[in-house]
């Protein structure tokens, strides 16, 4: 019988004493090959090519404006048709007087006319390995800075939990370790594998839970300064934290997604943001593109023709037809099962499989950053409450008034709550939790802002929610091109909610029109 | 005999099965109760006083300008005598053409003429509860923005591990927590306690190291998107990366001091910086201040007499008295025992009973932001090289240049090393470390500067490295005044080498100050 804890086998893998895996895991990582998703391709676009050079780019969010600008640079005659008043998308910053196009609510950002007061209620957050929005953000000038995502001194906080009270992360977090780690200590310490351990790994092992969780020598774990300090600290002795119950802390469940939101690359400090709001960069994009982007344009018909594509569009009210060479085409592909076109039965089943998913935000106008009183300089707190999140700006330190992110729904589920109130509901309901979490909260409101993605127009959701099958089945097909025209847009990426993925659709389907063209020429060379 | 892995009382002790602890904690903690530092006192100062109004404040760093900006504004006639050529203290940050008063090699900082090229030698991080720095700040409008401290893209380097190549932070961490977390789970999984564990506890556990370390549903860990993606990620698939050989992570050194350097709450993200550099705090005091400020006035002297302190100083060659009614003195204690006074033995006792603490940092001008090729936007990396640790910038993203922290030594034996070499060298020595971590680094290199503590005139070292014994004997004794003669400064705190020491032991001072001035008027009202 095995009166191991853990099997030696097990362990013997994974301390690997024979170190033989070193050797290859050291061979196999030269310097350089610390890659991830890719370097940023270099788009040496052909140019005209004998098929023609009107370009019909449809919707004017990253991936559409991206593809207006680089064919545009490339000689092409390019027109944007943009069905929303605004061009963006989904990248949005909503300022003093700004239109939200909610149906049924239109209506005005209230906020004060302040530069520094505004709201992303899309993209938030860029991290450093999203190379493509990067790269047009160095290319374009568009100025970045750190976005404090994750705070020590922000909050988890639980209704049913440590008396409804918020709990400092810093102090949740280390007690987690800390707990944990004397968990771990003691298994080590008593070493009943089959084999014993070897000294020197024994050694090591005790000391990696010691340092994890800030243990005592005797591997037990009290406290610790990481949770912060009780009282004192400068003038006085600083007195540690009690330590939280750890069985309080097991049956919370913040940690059940806490240590993901920490160490998720998506997620991965420092993360950035476009200096005074992220639409800067839609914004940026747009200043460069000569070619005309009309908005108020909504594209109503598709037809793929012998020589290109003919898109039926109403413009201002009007009806207009482009004849386009070729068309680029980031209209959620939710919407796509509305507009006719001549498109084969397999492109419009892949229309018709995808389910748009949904997110929604509040952003409250604060009249004090009463939040910097308390240490918090930016970061999210969590809750179990319907709001989910609360993010506090970490720009404008020390300003009189700021905008806090109120609310984050994810899925929609979650979006729906939100989307069946009323706009002031909403702000008053997104108030009353954060009363739950800082006192006098839902007092400091000045003016809010609900953006339910689900019930914007032109919009009416978020991304795909795709199921691994639909994935597996239709995910190619939908970025393969159906004649002259591509589908783009973050939606046919492998992550539906990121700006990057909507730059490198735009790239990818780049560098296969750019394939395309190339081989046309080629054969017309030769003909 | 005691078969479990970890006692089972322990465990209880831990799980707090009774849940009794659970309600204690609860009431103990009602909102408002998660104070750490201790509010900013509110320096209600009395006012001139019957003991005269004339203040000596020796020392122009943080503590000596704010103890200046508060008695001035109290009515106080104020003298700042400063033995540098410049204000700040330690506070500095070095610009184009900025002397560097290092005693024998004096030289001037041949960084470009760009606002945005700047070099903190000093402090260059201030945490979220530093209340009193941030109050300072926020009162004399010093503008603030968030610092990326920690970095996820950044790297650990070891010299003879994983074949001295630099292995990015996530990918250390994610498989340090993986590993970690398999062993945990393996040691709750098979409940070898005394009585087995609950079902709800043992499941709660279960799940625990499986979120902490990203597990298989097995509880076996195999890699995680956390450490990376080893390629693709948006248009391709992504393919996770290879997890680390679990012996040679364990033999590794890095996580010796890593998760302390995560959890310290000084550290604490999101961590902030002076906009434009860290002297604009002791600049934006001074600017307050009317009263002289004298440079170049070096304290040779100090008398406690009846009604005061004399002060005999140096200025500009010339020798100088200044009779003092009250004197506030941020002299390094270390140099207090070679200036000529009248104190009591014991008070003198103290100031040779200290030994000055050592730093060392150089800063490199970069001819290109090549870090932030490889993604890294911020942050530090640590190697075990004698640089200890390189700092990239998180202002000015994405512009041409940039000045990267290249060394960081701690302690008077790490400081020395570098000491000893030219200023020449020690650029050269930086910047073959930093080759060993990013490929060409020292060929960006055009310009450098290097601060020995130790070396710079005035200073002669940093803080003050206590002994527990002498801290008991000592402390106390130099925090309260001699006479009409207070010390102050951040070596006179619980934190010496932090700012907020330097404010806190300044909050002090004035406080016992104004506590001596009532006093003296409440008899002189009698009287
Ligand atoms: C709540 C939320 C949070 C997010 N957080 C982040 C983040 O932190 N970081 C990040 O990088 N990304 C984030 N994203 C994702 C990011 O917004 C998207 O990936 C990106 O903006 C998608 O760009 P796109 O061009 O692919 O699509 P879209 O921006 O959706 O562009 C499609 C365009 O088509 C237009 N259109 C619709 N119908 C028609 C029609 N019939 N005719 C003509 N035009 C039409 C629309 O008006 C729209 O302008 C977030 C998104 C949301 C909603
Ligand atoms: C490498 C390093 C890193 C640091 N990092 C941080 C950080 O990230 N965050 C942070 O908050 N703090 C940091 N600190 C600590 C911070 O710099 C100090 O806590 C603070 O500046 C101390 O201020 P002070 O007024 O007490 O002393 P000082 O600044 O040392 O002031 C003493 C003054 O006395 C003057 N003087 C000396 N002799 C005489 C004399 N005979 N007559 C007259 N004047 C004299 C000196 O020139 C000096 O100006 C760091 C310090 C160093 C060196």
């Amino acid at each position: 019988m095995d009166t191991s804890n853990l099997s030696r086998r097990r362990f013997l893998e994974l301390v690997g004493a024979a170190g033989g895996s070193t050797a290859i895991y050291q061979t196999s990582r030269a310097m350089g090959l610390l890659q991830d998703t890719g370097p940023v391709a270099k788009l040496d676009l052909q140019g005209v090519g004998a098929a023609g050079k009107k370009i019909a780019v449809l919707g004017a969010g990253i991936a559409g404006l991206t593809v207006a600008y680089e064919l545009e640079r490339a000689g092409y005659e390019v027109t944007v048709l943009e069905a929303s008043h605004r061009i963006g998308g989904r990248n949005m910053t909503l300022r003093h007087g700004d239109l939200i196009d909610e149906m049924g609510h239109n209506r005005v950002c209230n906020f004060d006319d302040d530069p520094d007061l505004y709201f992303n209620p899309g993209p938030a957050r860029i991290p450093g390995h999203h190379k493509r929005i990067l790269h047009y953000c160095k290319k374009l000038g568009i100025e970045l800075q750190v976005k404090a995502n994750f705070a020590r001194h922000a909050y988890t906080h639980e209704s049913g939990h440590f008396g409804g009270n918020p709990v400092r992360k810093s102090e949740y977090f280390a007690d987690a370790q800390g707990f944990m780690s004397e968990l771990l200590y003691k298994a080590v310490d008593k070493n009943r594998f089959d084999e014993p351990l070897s000294v020197e790994d024994r050694e090591r092992m005790l000391l990696f839970a010691k340092r994890i969780g800030d243990l005592q020598p005797d591997g037990t774990y009290h406290g610790t300064a990481r949770a912060g300090y009780e009282s004192g600290g400068f003038i006085k002795p600083g007195t540690h934290k009690k330590t939280m119950d750890f069985s309080a802390l097991l049956q919370s469940r913040h940690w059940e997604s806490a240590f993901d939101n920490i160490h998720n690359p998506e997620w991965a400090e420092p993360l950035m943001e476009a200096v005074g709001g992220m639409d800067n960069i839609s914004k940026g994009l747009a200043k460069r593109i000569r070619s005309p982007i009309l908005t108020n344009a909504q594209v109503q018909s598709l037809q793929n023709t012998e020589t290109g594509v003919d898109v039926v569009y109403n413009h201002n009210g009007e009806r207009k037809k482009l004849s386009a060479d070729w068309c680029f085409n980031s209209i959620p592909v939710h919407f796509m099962v509305g507009i006719p076109n001549n498109f084969p039965k397999d492109y419009n089943e892949g229309f018709a499989a995808v389910r748009p998913d949904n997110f929604f935000k509040i952003g409250l106008q604060m009249k004090e950053r009463f939040w910097e009183r308390e240490g918090i300089y930016g970061g999210i707190t969590h809750t179990d409450q319907k709001i989910n999140q609360i993010w506090y700006p970490s720009h404008g330190i020390h300003r009189q008034k700021g905008v806090v992110l109120s609310a984050y729904a994810f899925g929609r589920e979650q979006s729906a709550f939100f989307e069946r109130m009323s706009p002031e509901d909403r702000i008053k309901y997104a108030g009353a939790c954060g009363d739950n979490i800082h006192a006098g909260y839902s007092s400091y409101i000045e003016a809010g802002v609900s953006v339910p993605w689900g019930r914007m127009n032109h919009m009416m959701g978020c991304g795909i929610v795709w199921t691994p099958e639909k994935m597996e089945k239709y995910y190619k097909r939908m970025r393969a091109p159906e004649g002259r025209h591509y589908m783009i847009g973050d939606q046919i990426s492998y992550h539906p909610t990121w700006q990057e993925g909507a730059f490198a659709s735009a790239e990818y389907a780049l560098l296969d029109f750019d394939k395309h063209i190339r081989a046309e020429s080629a054969v017309s060379r030769k003909g």
